[in-house]
């Protein structure tokens, strides 16, 4: 590549403190941490692109395309989700070219953004480019890209073993086989750790459509008649057992609020028949959700899968483009979030039970030192989740850890949660986040609030403690 | 004036971040926009000030009596509203001059605010100031300043061309004729742009007193009968036109909440029909003010004015204030905000129309990662709006730019927005944030987030780029 | 103790600013107020306890059982209350050692959190613990703290002595005799100023078991038939004649929300009576608590008693936890603040009312910079009151200057208030205070947003001027 395009490097003390005292600090804390192996507990990659290996297919599959943090912001500037190759399926040369340009000419809207961090790291790091993006420079880094993808180096098992990744959780359907699961577990060319997560949100989705057929096929899958609201209940906790009996660890739960009021049993059947014969009201569908989500927190209490909620989001919140692009394209809003009162009937039955592990996350960051960090401080079942989605940033992250802390320390947190579908980006996302609570323990130590040592024992709980004990792995 | 008081100078490098090396940078960066003319495009100054050049009355009249910002803090220290000459009109010298002390001996509970702040500004840079109001210093201001007055080069026009003011927006009634406006436009001796904004709120405020009758004005004056709702809208289309042929760019909206649900045509003519006959409920004026809202909307993406939103605020919280003294006289209160569901309606509808330019502000800092950042973040109509009102000072623009940058970056935001009645303070105001934008980008570069080529461009365009593209100017 | 633990000591620059330029300005701000008296005008210490000068019976009384902040994030690890003696009355020695040694021994859990640098405080200021507790150093810190405390010098009036307190606001119940505040004003032995604070929540809560005892008891107490509202009203005004004739200034008001709509007499005295015979609604009984909390305004406005009102608290949220150990326990949890609305009609009737003062507090950071400082910003009689409970603690107190400060400045604010049972505690939270606001101010004067002979002025004010004013002491 030509010397006249601007340079792309990564300053070895990225992220960390400007100021010279604490950043000597942070370094030393950053340092013993860097190379630590990395613990995915939760996130979105597919596991049979390890169990084939298949080669991503070009720049545009790799960095663009479904990757909705990139494509939102390529939106908003103005470039429509087809030229990104949204909703496609497997773009010709000329179309994934095109849409790495829109990424590389809108270069700049993505200053400041985390997005642009994790690129950058990716793009210099693994892929070696050191040019930055720009619309001049998007075909010499497309070539650049394309022919390291077609090298071994770059294929996914060998980019897990390089990205020192220790455990993968993926995300899975409760009615999903976990056959490439199992096809991993029994390849003798393969010894990483990737374990499926149980993530019903779809079965208890009562006002959704395909509610209804998605019930039906679970009974199927699990032998058992859910046309009544115990079969329901049996069908998941044999779902579970399953998951469970395939490395699962956790079971994943989003929906739009976190009530979790108990209806009794007869009203809870009468309303799952009605349901399912389509003439339950939207109010009777929405109680049956959230009973059914304190039964998911029972079933923890029995079975000991780790219980994560990530509520608070309007999805789809563009109808047409919903319509046009289906779900994930980029709209996805979040809204208010509570947790005091709504979660209080499934704390009240479950919060002090040894079994349970509640790991709460949120979008809406005022419920941090309102709600998650008093809750995660008394009960010793809640756990206070990383910083998610809009909030997985540098500057969300200080925000975080400084409206935590104070109330709940950090051995009350989750750990780092890269929740991503971009595999590439995982190692970028935990050194981020490796930096970052690096430099928020380094200004408590800059402040005397903590002596070094302490905060060097913590930021190696961090990374390693808290995610294998949150977690169970 | 005397030695013994305590002096009043500005540093050169006020507001700028402390830590040296990051200091470095910021002052680069905010050498290389500190010139540039401002763009004002919403405010409150009012255009036939400078289409008469009246030369200011006196130092209460220009820094005190009539800007909510400074009486409201007097007030809070029990100083009574009528003493600071609200409500009074024109003041005598003494009146005048007790309400200027009264400023000067309660300098201190200025102390962090950024009033304080754009107060000295103005005394020290256009006034050449040069010690501390207090009681003490008081009358010796007021004399130094009644002095400067009456010189030319302190009236209005003078000033204008002074602060190197580019362009300046003002806020008008849908009835208003314009001819300050067009006056000014026809003045040989004036080069000036300033431009209408469109302000329609009383007439979409049903559940308000005088509604009625200023629907039958808005029909007089756009000669439409305006006792239907498609006459209504007729008359808003023309008034809109009108504004358009005299330079207008934007629509500015300011209601309780902005909420867009529509009503259908029917419905809505029954409602408006009700509302001048007074029989419509309170649930129907405000849900016809909705549908008014997203029929503005509708209006915006066909002729193509810009549409702000200053949503959220309990105007006229004290009753008896408000009887005795009338509107924005310090005691309008924020309320909780919320844009994710209340726009849906609209931004489905209109949301990535072309023509649109929506402009969300808030007093509730909540939504900026919650909602805001994320709208704007997809929605290639909307834009962020600058920290507005009691969030347009120092700390609360940092946090604003923290929030909402690692969402949405720069490029969705408005640039600057002074929103002022209060003349001289327009500099000092546009400084403020030319100065925090740089420390918050020259934070950016001391953490390797950005490179100081890219930081250069970012400030220059959110000071010139942004408001431009974003106000259409 | 022996060389191989880690030592504990404090730092003079302990939660100063880390740059070296505003530290250097902070230490003098600092500097200027470290040793000035305490007034400690809202607080939860047991006058009893001043008054008969009790011995503290042992380290796990004086640091762990009766502290909620301490107990609570020990039972999130997993620690249960009553191995820490909660609910269990006075302990056997091994019991109280075994209490500490829990402490001692999940140290770690809480770095990060203002109670680890508060105990450190008292270990090292008030006891000369030089080693830092652990399980290896439990028994040893116990051993040398057991031996402190039977000394003189270690008891309840030496330490009031040495911590310098000038007053210090107990709070109690409307029908308290006072009999401690009245004993401790007759002892020619003791010189200090120990004031009631009318805590009255109990008897507004009609909502509440015991609610209808509770009045009845008031009546007795007061010499009025409180079975009729008008009564109800008299015996508070008596009892608040009472407190105020031993010495106190204030009134304190906690309950869920600060709805302040009034009832028409006849209205609140037919549900008063519905109350009492166990026939009102809910929805009565909470719409009389609102009438009852804005008659108390009303009171204040002419006996003069500050109302401090502390909302927003869901009580005892974990039902099997406070129906087996109480109230108190560690497990009351925020709830989501409104102001605006709520007390509209409050300050509508007394907002400006030279007699009332009024002082907000809040746990939900959202409202300061959206309500508080607004409302204290134009209502004289409106204060803001400092960070409370959870938000006690350095970045939440930073992060509540900054919320307010550029809105309201310092003035309106209420100065320090400690807030705490933890008697040995108070005078580490009012240093806390001191030096974080000294380095808020610092950094004003670094960014040249302050002149230092104003922030000095500041600081000084902030410490002994604001609670002198606020709480008329």
């Amino acid at each position: 590549m030509s010397v006249h395009h601007a340079p792309l490097a990564l300053h070895p003390d990225r992220l960390l403190p400007a100021d010279p005292g604490v950043l000597a600090i942070a370094r030393r804390l950053y340092g013993a941490v860097r190379d630590l192996p990395i613990i995915s507990p939760h996130g979105h990659v597919d596991p049979r692109m390890l169990l084939d290996n298949v080669p991503f297919s070009d720049p545009a599959a790799l960095f663009v395309t479904p990757d909705h943090y990139v494509t939102r912001l390529l939106h908003a500037s103005g470039v429509p989700l087809d030229v990104l190759g949204v909703g496609r399926g497997p773009l010709s040369e000329d179309s994934a070219r095109e849409a790495w340009r829109q990424l590389c000419s809108h270069w700049d809207v993505f200053r400041g953004t985390p997005v642009r961090y994790w690129l950058e790291s990716e793009l210099a790091e693994i892929f070696d480019v050191a040019v930055r993006p720009s619309a001049h420079s998007a075909d010499a880094i497309y070539d650049h890209l394309a022919e390291r993808l077609v090298h071994d180096a770059y294929h996914p098992r060998a980019l897990f073993d390089r990205f020192r990744i220790s455990v993968l959780a993926t995300t899975d359907d409760p009615c999903d086989d976990l056959s490439a699961h199992t096809g991993l577990a029994a390849d003798p060319a393969w010894s990483g750790r990737v374990i499926p997560t149980f993530r019903p949100d779809r079965y208890l989705e009562v006002v959704r459509p395909g509610w209804a057929g998605a019930v039906a096929r679970l009974g199927d899958v699990a032998d058992v008649d859910t046309g009544t609201y115990p079969g329901w209940v049996t069908a998941m906790e044999l779902r579970r057992r399953y998951f469970i009996e395939h490395g699962a660890t956790s079971a994943d739960h989003s929906h739009e609020d976190v009530r979790t009021d108990p209806l009794d049993s007869g009203e809870a059947d009468r309303i799952h028949r009605a349901a399912l014969a389509g003439t339950a009201t939207r109010a009777e569908s929405v109680a049956l959700r959230r009973h059914m989500l304190l039964e998911m927190a029972r079933m923890s209490t029995e079975d000991g899968l780790v219980m994560t909620l990530h509520p608070g989001v309007r999805r789809g919140h563009h109808r047409p483009t919903l319509e046009a692009y289906g779900s994930d394209t980029g709209h996805d809003i979040p809204l208010r979030g509570d947790f005091t009162d709504p979660l209080r009937p499934l704390l009240e039955r479950f919060g002090t039970h040894p079994n349970l592990h509640l790991v709460l996350f949120t979008v809406d960051e005022t419920v941090f030192s309102r709600e998650l960090a008093p809750l995660s401080g008394f009960y010793p079942s809640v756990y206070v989740g990383a910083p998610w989605w809009f909030l997985d940033a540098p500057d969300a992250i200080r925000r975080y850890r400084s409206a935590i802390s104070e109330t709940t320390g950090f051995s009350r947190t989750s750990g780092f949660i890269d929740d991503t579908r971009a595999f590439c980006s995982i190692p970028a996302r935990h050194d981020m986040s490796r930096r970052l609570d690096s430099g928020y323990l380094a200004q408590l130590v800059a402040e005397y609030r903590l002596d070094e040592d302490e905060a060097l024992e913590t930021i190696t709980d961090l990374v390693n403690g808290r995610p294998r004990e949150v977690f169970k792995l």
